[in-house]
């Protein structure tokens, strides 16, 4: 039975968290803007980073300590990405692991790195060095971590949950950070993720691959997908409880779609949240690329934020999208209202119709009807505020 | 020698037009919204059509009558796409094109059909064939043409060259309409192109198809692509003039560049006209995502609209747009100014770049240098005016 709980990060025993100003943007802001988060003692370790080319420093150093298998303790950052920074990065990045492990007294490769931020400034790292140096680390404070990874967030983002199994309870929190760059394959997002469950490593990185499908891979806002996007996991077995491969994935799934949501709902400018299922699709590709064309089109999402369920904008994006479809096969729903048969209008009363797509949150349900295949995606509408808000300087 | 004159579509001699109000959006209306095109002598004609799978009932009844060969009138209309209609839109076409053969004494089959409008509603098809019925063919009404054909669009976009051979003068003229869904690959965009040229159909068919990749398909302005875009082009060699196969193609590409340019020029909210070189690239596919990728970034487009020379947000495009890349290599200008040098940040000082950023027009020049392949995107920035015009209802 899973139950929602306190303590995020720190719900699973034996984990300790703090955060602190750095004044990384800015030398005199105490704003937090860094956070530690460590595990007690040895714990199996799991990571996914972004799949873009160009990857931040903060990602390349933590997929090299990543191989050594013995993580146990992230450092992260808001303010700066450190992406696109070059040698000078790296060596920051390294640097930044290295104060937390002096911190944490273990090695340098036990130390992962996340950065989020502006892309191409140099990291003020002796700051930062003497930030992490400070940081108390305590049980109680997962959600000031939450605060410290905030870029345009609105809100921290953070969940615990208490998992009752046959053989006793064990936890599992996490935080995140989401708002620009959302789209599948990652993002400008960070996580976190503790657990006091015993799994092996093996099966945490198989879990946590697994759950990222369902989850992050899920969201898009603006189909930008950032340089340092990243998923980490600790799992330090201080509950003593091995659970069923089964119960333990669903209980990470719980967190990181908790997460996911509160990313997409955060996306910057945002007014809806809309859940699209593609169904009927002739493969799981052609299903993604289907629902991925109309979460990703400018036109379809400009109409969300009127108001207005188009649904010629969402045959037209169901179309260039690559996927395997007959248009007089099609239908489309609004809920559990079809706007589209046979791909032409279905005879809903539009006042009907309209009061969905004027909801905060509506499901989108496109049925393809050339196959068996299915894909979900999460996204939002496209704002003025979104576009103020991204105007830069 | 190509030099630029007036008549648009009836500069070529042996071309006939005329427009008229049908009142399809609306019976009282006197806005113009339907036009005719016809050759008084039979001609070579060319086409190239949307590639989305979703295609408009115009589009389906045009290929269909394009195989025949001998296509020699074009009838037009705005106002409504009749995409998305089912089989009663494609009577609908097949109507119009029976209408526009009766007025002008040629066989349905010898016309084409071009929409423009709103999709999945049906079309007043009677007002329309009232319309057509009516229309005055004349040899100076190319440009009321064009703007019977504007939707969104803010102006009619109008082009004629006269161009000198050795052999002597042939007119090249055309019309166009583009404003939403601009994409490569066409988009909500129909051409019209006539000329007095002696060419074989399968040489104009040729020269349309090459023509059209240096043109639309360089354009992109939302990244949707619609269901009902259309190239036509009539040769009716009146000038008795068979022109070289390079003279011509300059010409024509002079044609639809220039139409294409002010395409995105006058896509929806747009503020600036932004030129994306790529070059270096691994392979001419790499070119065209890389370039596509930056040209459809949102995050890129809102930086330019607030005349930010963001070069982060390039950076990362490249890095998820699937073109192989070496972030230590990629060289990026804003016009002649280098931002990014081996990944990172060139030095040039940014009140200059800035000053770039903040005109009208500038150019983008991308170099990987990984390779010798290059590609070329004409695009614009994401303005709060795209969103507001585009809310729908």
């Amino acid at each position: 039975m899973i139950q929602k709980t306190r303590g995020g990060l720190c719900a699973p025993a034996g984990f300790l968290c703090g955060s602190i100003s750095s004044g990384i943007k800015n030398p005199k802001a105490t704003r937090l803007d860094t956070a530690l988060i460590v595990s007690a003692r040895p714990c199996a370790s799991a990571a996914t980073f972004t799949t873009n080319v160009v990857k931040a420093a903060p990602v390349l150093v933590s997929m090299d300590h990543m191989k050594t298998g013995k993580v146990r303790a992230i450092v992260l950052n808001s303010g700066n990405a450190n992406a696109c920074t070059g040698p000078a990065g790296l060596a920051d990045s390294r640097r930044m692991a290295k104060a937390a492990a002096q911190r944490t007294a273990l090695a340098p490769e036990q130390v992962v790195v996340g950065s989020t931020g502006r892309i191409g400034v140099s990291m003020p790292i002796a700051r930062i060095e003497d930030g992490i140096s400070r940081i108390r680390l305590s049980r109680g404070k997962s959600r000031a971590c939450a605060q410290a990874i905030m870029t345009s967030d609105t809100f921290p983002k953070e969940i615990a949950l208490s998992v009752k199994t046959r053989s006793g309870t064990f936890h599992i929190g996490g935080i995140a950070k989401g708002a620009g760059m959302i789209d599948p394959n990652m993002a400008t997002m960070l996580c976190v993720v503790t657990t006091d469950a015993l799994l092996s490593q093996a099966a945490l990185r198989q879990a946590v691959r697994a759950s990222v499908e369902t989850s992050f891979n899920r969201i898009t806002v603006d189909g930008d997908m950032s340089t340092n996007d990243t998923v980490f996991a600790l799992a330090n077995g201080a509950s003593g409880i091995r659970p069923p491969a089964a119960v333990f994935q669903k209980a990470l799934d719980t967190v990181t779609q908790s997460l996911a949501r509160m990313i997409v709902k955060d996306g910057e400018g945002v007014s809806k949240f809309i859940e699209i299922v593609v169904r009927g699709a002739a493969s799981p590709d052609d299903a993604k690329r289907a629902a991925e064309a109309v979460a990703n089109s400018t036109l379809v999402k400009c109409a969300w934020a009127g108001g207005d369920p188009n649904w010629g904008r969402i045959m037209d994006a169901l179309g260039y999208s690559g996927a395997r479809m007959r248009e007089d096969r099609t239908k489309i729903f609004y809920d559990n209202l079809p706007i589209v048969t046979g791909g032409t209008v279905a005879g809903t009363p539009w006042a009907k119709l309209r009061a969905v797509a004027r909801k905060k949150e509506f499901r989108i349900v496109i049925d393809l009807a050339v196959g068996k295949s299915s894909h979900i995606v999460w996204t939002t509408d496209l704002t003025e505020e979104y576009v103020r808000l991204n105007l830069g300087e």
